[in-house]
C-alpha cells in the first residue's frame, strides 16, 4: 500500500514531522517508558503482547508528552501569562508539571467530582486549582473566566495539534523497542492519544493495524465510526473515568481515517484486565489504562476479521492514577 | 582501596566470575528488568533514587535469576530426576518455572499457611505441590521424603553458590543501567539476594556502599551483624512474609564482610513505602519488595554516618507477588 504521508500535515494538521519535532523538543524531559512482556499473558491471549508502560511516564500518564510539547512550543510572551485547562485529571497533572518545568503558572479548572488522587497530583506539581461544577458548561465557563482574568493560554486536553504530536512520540519509541509489532491497541476518549499514535505508526509502517479500546458505557467513538460523523453521548457510565470525553474536530478525521476498528468492552472486562496488570505484570494501572488488555482478551476482538493477522500486539497502558484507598485501608 | 577480588571464590564460594558465568547462562531466559526513577520520590528522599524493578522479573521476583542459574547448571543425569525445594513462595514459583524451561519436574513443598497468590504462581508454572505443616521441621521432613522417593536434587532457596551467583547478576545490570550509583539497598532475609548483589557490586567498584533493609519483627541479620555470628530468632512477626528466613553458612560470611550496615524498619514504614510504590512509581510490589524504599526514607538511615555520602541510591524492588483480594473486592 502506497501512502503519501507528506500531505498528512495539510489534511490533519499533524504529520510525522510535527511528531518527530515533538520528540526532539520533549525527549530531555520525559521518561522513555519501558516495554514489558509476559509469557503468562502471551499464553492467555494466544498472541505476543508488548506493554508500553505510559503509567510510568512523569505525572503517571502519557499526557505529559502532549502537555510538555505544547508548553515548550509557546513563545515567550504567550508563556509568561501561563496556561489554563479544564480537565478531570491526568491532563491537569501533566500540564501543571510541564508549566512548572518552564517556570510559568498553570491554572487548572477541576470539577468537584474528580477522583481525589488526580487532584493530589495537580497539587503535587504546583498547579493552581480552580473548582467548577461537574457539568461541561460550568467547566468551560470557569475556564473562560480565568482566561479573561489572566491572559493565559487555553490548552485543550486533546483537540490540539501540539498535544496530538506529543502523544504520537509513543509510537516512535514503541516501534523501535518492539519492531515486530503489527498491531497497536490504544484507549480512546477524546482521541488525542490514538490520533498521535495512529498517525505516527502508519506513517512509519502503513500496514500496522490500529485498534481503539472503548468502554461500553462511553462508546461514542464506536458510534461515530459507524455513523461516519462525530456522535456525542448525553451521559456516560463507566469505571474508566479517563475515557468519558468526546472526539474533537481535529481528532475525529484522524480517528476516522487511521483507526481500523473500535473494540468495545464491558466494565467487568476492564476490571479483570486491571487485575491481570497488577497480579501478572506488577504494573499499577488505572481502569482506563487497562482497557487495551481488556480489548485484546475480549470476544469481540477475537471475532474481528483482523484477529488472525494480529500476531505481535502493542498495548498502550496509558496511565496509573487510581485511588487505592481500599487497599491501604485493608492493610492498616 | 585495593581489593583482591581473585580470592573471593576461594573464601566465599562465589566471585565475579561465577556471577558473570551465571549472566551468560541465564540471560537468554530472564528479563533485563528496567530501572525506574521518579522526581517526586527523589524530592521526598532528598537523594537520587534508582529503582531496579525485579518485580517485573519472570515469576514476579528476582528469584528466577538464581533458580534458572541452578537448574541450568545441573548435569543431564541430575537434571533428569528433577528438583525439590521447600519454600514459602517466590523461590518455589521461580524453581517451577526454571524446571519447566528445562523440561524437568519440580517438586515444591509448601507450608499450609503460604499466601494464596504464591501457591497460584507455583501452579501456573507447573510445579508439583506437596503440602507440609507450617513448621520448618515438617517442611524439611517432607522435602527429605520427596528426595528419597524421587532422587531429585534439593535446591535451597538461598544457601547455594549457584543461587547466590544468579542473584548477583542484578548488580551487573544495575550498574550498567545507572552508573552513577554509589549505594545499593537490598532486602535481607536468608541473604541470597544481598550476597550476590554485594559481592558483584563491590568487585566492580569497592567504594559502593551496600545496605540491607530488614523488618523489626525479623531482624536476625541486624542482630547477627552486631553479634558477629549467625543469630536465629525463635519467631518472627512482620507483614513482609518474604523476609522471615535466617542467614545460612554460605550467605553469612558474605553479609558479614560485604554489607556495610543493616537498616531496620517498622511494618508501618513498609506499608507507607509500598503505597508510594503503587501511587507514585505505579509498580505493584509486595511488602518485602518495598522495604528498600522504606529504609531510604527511615530516620535510622538518615541518622546513619554514611547517609551524607549516599547521593545516588539503587533500590532493589525485589518482588511483586502480593494478594490484592481486598482491592478487587472493593471494585466488584
Amino acid at each position: 500500500m502506497e501512502v503519501n504521508t507528506e500531505r498528512y500535515g495539510e489534511i490533519y494538521g499533524v504529520d510525522i514531522s510535527t511528531i518527530r519535532e515533538a520528540q526532539v523538543r520533549i525527549s530531555p524531559f520525559i521518561h522513555t517508558t519501558p516495554v514489558l512482556t509476559s509469557e503468562t499473558l502471551n499464553c492467555t491471549a494466544g498472541r505476543k503482547l508488548y506493554f508500553k508502560c505510559e503509567c510510568f511516564q512523569k505525572g503517571g500518564a502519557f499526557k505529559f508528552r502532549g502537555a510538555s510539547n505544547a508548553v515548550l512550543s509557546l513563545d515567550l510572551d504567550q508563556a509568561a501569562k501561563g496556561v489554563v485547562t479544564h480537565s478531570s485529571g491526568n491532563h491537569a497533572a501533566a500540564l501543571s508539571l510541564a508549566a512548572k518545568l518552564r517556570g510559568i503558572p498553570a491554572y487548572i479548572v477541576i470539577p468537584k467530582n474528580a477522583p481525589n488522587c488526580k487532584v493530589e497530583n495537580v497539587n503535587r506539581y504546583g498547579g493552581q486549582i480552580i473548582w467548577s461544577e461537574a457539568t461541561m458548561q460550568s467547566r468551560e465557563e470557569t475556564a473562560n473566566r480565568v482566561l479573561q482574568e489572566t491572559g493565559a493560554v487555553l490548552l485543550h486536553p486533546y483537540n490540539d495539534k501540539r498535544i496530538i504530536s506529543g502523544q504520537g512520540t509513543i509510537s516512535l519509541e514503541l516501534l523501535k523497542q518492539a519492531p515486530l509489532i503489527d498491531t497497536i491497541i490504544v484507549p480512546i476518549s477524546g482521541g488525542g492519544l490514538i490520533s498521535g499514535v495512529a498517525l505516527a505508526a502508519k506513517s512509519i509502517n502503513p500496514n500496522i493495524r490500529i485498534f481503539a479500546a472503548e468502554p461500553r458505557g462511553a462508546n461514542d467513538a464506536a458510534q461515530s465510526k459507524a455513523a461516519g460523523r462525530i456522535i456525542t453521548l448525553p451521559e456516560t457510565n463507566t469505571i474508566a473515568d479517563g475515557l468519558r470525553a468526546s472526539l474533537g474536530d481535529l481528532t475525529w478525521p484522524i480517528v476516522r481515517d487511521f483507526v481500523d476498528d473500535v473494540i468495545v468492552v464491558e466494565d467487568k472486562e476492564i476490571i479483570k484486565a486491571m487485575r491481570l496488570c497488577y497480579e501478572i505484570l506488577k504494573v499499577a494501572v488505572e481502569p482506563s489504562g487497562a482497557i487495551g488488555l481488556a480489548a485484546v482478551l475480549s470476544d469481540s476482538f477475537r471475532g474481528n476479521a483482523a484477529w488472525k493477522d494480529c500476531h505481535h500486539i502493542g498495548i498502550v497502558l496509558s496511565g496509573g492514577n487510581v485511588d487505592l484507598s481500599a487497599l491501604w485501608d485493608s492493610l492498616c
